[in-house]
């Protein structure tokens, strides 16, 4: 047996490093048993969702890059962390953190997959394309669906209202307009079940 | 607003139902941690080793499909539990167990999704296509590294030893065949390390 190209090597080193992902955690919890769900769940299930929902998709989307950008979208949170979608101090600094956590962890890949993976991010950070859009709308739409499902807990915990519910997420309409309608009704019933305060 | 559509809800029921496989535990444990790894993070893991080493499917594949597969290919453990490769008693009734699983589970989607899921599933357990044969190769690969990077925690736990880590993960070969010789190398030097009973 030669030994492993350094190519692979890279490969692999990376892909070792990214089961970081495991331990980010998140303020949204599971549907049944309530604990904080970490961002590879979270990624996994947005996937899962981009699959199933295709249909929905705003435009005609290639699904593999929607899929390549949903696991790879939240990496830069194993050095810079999760920030809460409803922080605005945490929002604030956000970008410069990811970036530069951007540069380390795409940098443990060959120059070509650090390019790729890193324009791939960028993609899906900007919202400019079909692909991103839909991506993107879905990223909200899952967190909308767990806090309904779990009694509303990460809003109800930090105090986040109606408002600011409608004005984080609506984005989803530019990416699945369908989708949104949905999470909007699902909002509206959050409130009527004091769920989230109005 | 309209309501949902049957199909929408369908879909969305699917999707909340199987937040579930966060909580089904594998043997595998997280790199740095040492928890029990649960199948969302494994299949998340999976899916992006799928996109970082294309290059070394044994043929062309259609990406898409392959990631399609690992996002689903464990669904059917939410009913039927991890059966661990090394259980040979577990492995003996395991396709009957997920094959009822599957039709729960599946069956939760719009019937022209629950026909193509289950098709994907029935597609990856065979290993018949290069899709299946790459997909499958990496849902081998993935816990040989994990061991080697937690001191061999599974296999010393269970007592297996080398010949039998070879024998279950040899079809890695078929599907990837130089991922297949860096796995190799891998379990020698866990036997040499002192993490692999010989």
């Amino acid at each position: 047996m030669s030994p492993p190209s350094r190519r692979l090597t890279q490969q692999i080193d990376f892909i070792v490093a990214v089961d970081r992902l495991k331990q980010v955690f998140r303020q949204t919890r599971l549907i049944d048993d309530h604990r904080p769900e970490n961002d590879a769940e979270h990624s996994w299930h947005l996937a899962l969702m981009a699959v199933v929902l295709q249909e929905y998709a705003a435009e005609d989307v290639d699904i593999a890059r929607v899929l390549a950008m949903h696991l790879i979208h939240d990496l830069v949170e194993i050095d810079a962390g999760d920030t809460f979608a409803y922080d605005d101090a945490g929002q604030a600094d956000k970008e410069e953190r990811e970036r530069v956590a951007a540069k380390r962890i795409f940098g443990l890949l060959p120059a070509d997959q650090r390019a790729s993976m890193l324009a791939l991010w960028e993609e899906f950070e900007a919202r400019q394309t079909p692909e991103a859009r839909y991506a993107a709308a879905l990223d909200r739409l899952h967190p909308v669906l767990l806090n309904y499902h779990t009694d509303g807990s990460a809003w109800r915990r930090h105090g986040v209202r109606r408002h600011r519910v409608v004005a984080v997420n609506r984005h989803m309409e530019d990416g699945a307009p369908e989708l949104w309608e949905y999470a909007r009704r699902l909002i509206d019933s959050a409130v009527a079940e004091g769920k989230l305060e109005s």
